[in-house]
């Protein structure tokens, strides 16, 4: 087994249309369960780590579901809370070419969204954990998330857990105002904060040096925006993906880093075609988490983090369901695609 | 095209394992739409009529879809609102033999739920209408869907439309006081009064005469009920369909109706194996709106309704896709299932 | 290999609703293909003999699926004439319980319809054969494909092939008085003839004792039948089916023959459920030619034949995809169902 | 509601091999419902327009499946007169990269093709509409149907409906001397003509200056043409797509317009992958109509359109379900598959 | 947490053709993983008690599966040795009516056949286990596995835990004369022993009161064997199930337990349809742990054991999905299969 | 009818994941069968040669299911050899992008890895024949199958049958050690010599001149490997593909042919996407037999393989299942995709 890594936050039932139909042609919903933080709890355990996924779900068997989807995977369920009335559910339609990927949120209510402190014992969580990992999703969802957000940050840094965020704004859920009002606080028990230029402008009230819309992307532009936020709020690493969106099945994906010496830009991948883009940004916090738990400078870690979710771009599903063998055969150069038998 | 008929409820998505998997097992849904009003409305169109199905559904495109599944078997829209923020669903597991059916609600907060009068112009709606059909579950959903009921009944009497209920108690939407605390008043509107013992008792406050729970009926024993609750509301006509459960794929069916003047029981029929139960009642709903519309007396309205709703147990789905041909052919005698050719 | 088995006829494709859905629920066909004569020809392939059906099919890849699908399961496709325009299609929707299966054909103009006697050298179809089958519906396709049932009658009969027909009235390629007048002149080449009361009095003209659309059959009305057949076209064999139509997915189903001296009644099979009862009866007359080339006496024969058809409605698709050793198994008394391990 | 649109036409039953299985490998067919003026239909529907498509469909089921298609996606199905023996039939099968898609048609005998002028009351279904649209299709299915077409147009002009056409030569249907006979004195009833310079050879007897073929198309030499089908038929409009086909799976899609005084040519789009290439036509005819009845000039018309038709070949089946503010976001630049959440 | 349960066995790969399709005509196979001992653990899991699974399985992927089945259930993996070339396989054909279940095994060389006692630390596995169980097919594999089953055995009576064993003689893997000489060294450790009249006469040299094979059992029969049984080799319990084998989807189950000094013979189950057969008797041996673990006495336990076995016919898959609350309303008297809601 | 052409190996189970899903996702595989030599004889068969498979395989329904398959594209199987245990299986994940294609093995064991001498008459099988074909992989499989090649060898001399060899290396078979003690001295046997650098010198011996696992190739540097293999082993031909990977998905793709004299390299195709890339190599042998059995030169027959070849990978399966007009068609340069109908 290697480290303890505990992640909070929301997983939901997925429901995504077939092949590439779109939702009013769709007699099926293919079926999966995902969230940003159960994604990365799923890489952990795939590389090996004894990965804790928390959340409150239901009794019934949708919520059990959820549950037998991580165990499935090897994340650890122990400290999940059981009860409330629904599972948040997300509706997924796959573009293609010039059509993009549709999502509809069906999340509000949800379990976690209405948990309480009293669920979960932060204290007996963070015992003995080595990273704690939770993304600008969890204190969006609700008020009462946001407190369970801080709750377990502050128990994690009592325990000595080196903590990472994923600032991941999210306009459906709320307003930059208020992104920014819940997580500036936090800042303060992050050691690893990773997020694009966006996220930085909206969730942290940085100003943007590039048209990250525009779907091409600058990373000499990134670099004013990392010293910043390693001033403002003394982050150990800063790290950001970088995604060129020429269409729904055609990016070219790259990644950044800086440990407030030097800048680490990573290597690019083309990937075409994309089979599954959602969880991309999830299969890359993982990939970092693992990185910089195990390799022996920042670079090392970024090469992974990057392979891995350039990986999880071929993969159907939230989860990034990638060996740590896999991952390091794409870092190590080998993206012919030849059969392996 | 026959009568005008209108019904007013919610239309939720239906997520279904294939076939008899369980919930835990399943890696996709099947999708289809459905809800009390809304089967009824489908069995109505199916036999000729210009049925109109009222409810409010977001503008996205679950919403849409819903729609289209009601306007692909010639449903009439226009009165549908749209807005709000979700579609209700309903998750659903096939049993089969001594294992049951399931069913999971996740309906709080579906965008009828959260109507307002606003959302409808119900003398519009009534004017020049035939047939009103609501369900116990209308009023269930919320207050304010609660209101709406009511309005829609006014409008109805106002145009001089007919009213049907089905009185279709649900335990998991409101206890049996909330109940009849809302549904006795709305019985002064009401001309043709559908729903069993167990109904009766737990909406309207009568005393059952069996033990419905048991799975066995008794016509006898519904014979005073009938006569107390026509008494008491002024009901044009009684009615009830019998259903004895076997198992979860082999059921008994019949019904009765009273005019204040005769019983008449049905034919019964034995259903093995069972398909879809779901609906079952519904489109007995729709058989005895279609029967009482258009033939000579409450017997034949009756042994078409049965033969209806017969028939719907061997289609999968909430909707009864049958013609009247069909049913008459059944209630005409031939159960033999021989190829049609 | 065993006897030299030929069959000529129409082999089409068969477009199915999966499961029980209705046509206008589905958004997909099961694709299988078939007809009464091959599959004739296919039971005798699975029985180990050398199997020909002769037909004629487009060159394009519809025509060569039917090819191929007869190919798969070992059936000589030697004598397929190529050309034409199109294959003969029946939509079929499978009932379940008192809601009956539906074929929709759409068969007109098909390669055989419009196939000429120069499409086949019938001398050297039927050089060294031991049977020849046919059925009632291909003369009754069209007045080209009548013409060639006689052409290869004829051929059979100057090459001392036994002949056997399947009477298999259908109400929707020709009237009873059109039958008649193409069928009584073709008896003389028939050694054994398969049909039941109905098929006797539409293609034949004799009078029934019994009413077979009730579903329920009297074994004891087929002999006075079965001995003015006889005596009428001096057959070596009549044979009869008898089922009994409870539901679409519960029948009774036995047989009986006569050899112009004793009649014979099977074995009765109660066969709940019944998967697809299409190709039930063309499974029989497989059974009945193996069974008359290969037993000992009429009564074993029959009982192979009964025990097939049995079997045969227990599986997908119009082919009987049986072996013998399954038959005789049944046949010998275990319909147990028990695992075979 | 937008304006009243009329179309007239066949819709077949599409039967397709699932993914990009061949039809010797498929046990089951995907079905959906298409043909050129229905799709056309759908496209106007789907932009808001009370869309009316007129045709013959059989009373069976088969038949109903198709109605039911067309009212699922808000078509109006009043005029479709219902009778005669089939539904017309195509086979697809979906290539892939150097493999071309293959179509096997079986469309002959179609209700629609043996439509009589006594199947439609052309005054009322032309009554009170803004804009006529056929194919060459309809004409080439029978002499019948070209009757038909030719009084639809004669009613159309009588209620000074604008009349469109797509030139849509197909070679399976008829040669170009049979199709000039009967489209030439057609062009007289039309406003807007739709063709690439192969359909203008083949239909109208204009010289092609390019070689289709080649899968190369040069804006240019369109030119030439337009100018001389302008000036003999006195068309408003004349409008073709330029398609490079680079594989099966990737083209480049643009398209043309000319009103007389400027030619106009659109943004050019790289489609890779196509998902399904079929309808990629009528979608631009769609898109045109809604073009012209709605947008100020014959550039935004033609934007529209393209952008249309080039997300059409993003979605399975014929027809093109998107919206006006899908086909806008992607006319206005957004090219990038983002997914949209 | 309940009890710690321990299991060593095989689990397969099982390929089964979907609904009731044969093995000649499936383009495709459903895929689960089972076998008898890893179906007990499944069953124990859902039970709410810590259930280990012992065996070997590869490390490729195919292996990986297997372990992340058991996962997904809530079995605890740690003890799974990983290593070997191959997953054991069975395929299956669902028979219907009169047509048997199909199983063709392809299990010899698997991982676990080929493990050696190196590769599992029994001491560790039986450290506070509450039970162990096991079936006759685990010695059956392979000698090295005997050897394995009999190195387990003196572990568990070294911790003292109790152990269950089920015969389940198959006549594909060993000899009677091979199976009595393994199996009676072993009964010395057994506590309880389950296994009909079949299992008793091959495995341990009984003989036979009743004629199993017909499919009809007689509980009078059995005792005088359990007498003997109990005699012979001092079990604490010694229980059977009775099925009555009508049809492939049509059974009786009940079954019969005796502890020395009583015979309790259970409620009896006519389980019509059949869903899934395969398992049921490990579902029994599931339930009869659970039972004597957690019930106040033998017949209270077996009441458990034959409601869990019946519901396991209606389950697909090995594993019978079922939890504590459904066993016990069933067991409890509610069969009406009517919905839950 | 063409030639006659005999190829001898083994054909096997294949079990695939649907569209791209990982295995540890899949509830079900993909069913075809298929090997090296099989794929061969189905290329030939539909080039309309008489193509008959040596193999031997179990007497059960998945040995059946095999020749099933083989019969169905029209392959003889009349000299397969029926007994054994098990059809040997390979599980294969299709990847994307830069996610490789994995194959897993579980073939030890198989029934011709245990086939005898006395399972097969050679002369029979030689007799009249035009072509022997075998690769690699069929002496690889085990030292009986080895035999059995040498054996087919000898009896193809005897009868003057022209024989090709597909070199294959498979390193999960045997050592490069092993591999040239076997090959080389079945080289005096052969006449056309298929194989790349890798094989060359793996089987062979020789010394590559390429970095072939870089995944780029180069024509130039296999002109003088190919002198080499000429000079010392005497054969007619000696080709090579010439694979460039690029991604799983995204192929280029060309061949050489020398013939002691000249050097011919064909035109190169870029492939993207890819449906299915196994069986490519042995698409390209079929292409090769059937182009040197019938084209004027070996340039002609070089171009014919590699579009046959190219055709393959957007094909589903391991059979190249395209007709010589459609080979033809993209080898005569019309490589547009465009739409045939």
């Amino acid at each position: 087994m290697g480290k303890k890594v505990v992640t909070l936050g929301e997983i939901m039932l997925r429901l995504s249309t077939p092949g590439n139909t779109r939702f009013v042609q769709s007699d099926s919903f293919d079926v999966v369960y995902g969230g940003g933080e159960a994604n990365v709890a799923v890489s952990c355990a795939n590389y090996g780590h004894e990965a804790y996924f928390v959340t409150k779900l239901p009794k019934h068997e949708i919520g059990q579901s959820a549950v037998n989807a991580l165990r499935k995977y090897g994340v650890k369920t122990d400290f999940i809370a059981r009860g409330g009335d629904r599972v948040g559910i997300y509706y997924l339609e796959t573009g293609a070419s010039m059509r993009p990927s549709k999502v509809i949120y069906d999340r509000a209510h949800s379990a976690i969204a209405e948990a309480d402190a009293a669920d979960f014992d932060f204290d007996a969580i963070m015992e003995g954990a080595d990273w704690f990992h939770w993304s600008g999703i969890t204190p969006a969802i609700s008020d009462k998330a946001a407190e369970l957000t801080r709750l377990a940050c502050e128990a994690a840094k009592r325990h000595g857990v080196t903590v990472s965020v994923d600032l991941n704004f999210r306009k459906k859920l709320w307003t930059k105002e208020k992104a920014q009002s819940i997580m500036k606080p936090l800042m303060q028990f992050v050691d690893v904060c990773i997020g694009n230029e966006e996220d930085a402008e909206l969730c942290l009230g940085f100003k943007p040096d590039a048209d990250v819309e525009a779907g091409h992307t600058d990373a000499e532009g990134y670099k004013g925006i990392f010293q910043q936020m390693m001033k403002e709020f003394g982050f150990k690493y800063v790290v950001s993906t970088l995604r060129e969106s020429f269409s729904a099945t055609h990016n070219g994906w790259k990644a950044m880093i800086y440990n407030g010496e030097e800048f680490y830009t990573s290597k690019r991948y083309d990937i075409d075609p994309i089979i599954d883009r959602v969880g991309g940004g999830d299969s890359f916090s993982g990939g970092i988490i693992h990185g910089l738990m195990t390799k022996p400078n920042q670079g090392a870690a970024l090469e992974f983090a990057v392979a891995a979710s350039a990986l999880k771009h071929t993969i159907n599903g939230d989860f990034n369901l990638v060996s740590v063998e896999e991952v390091e055969a794409l870092a190590g150069g080998d993206a012919s695609g030849r059969v392996q038998r």
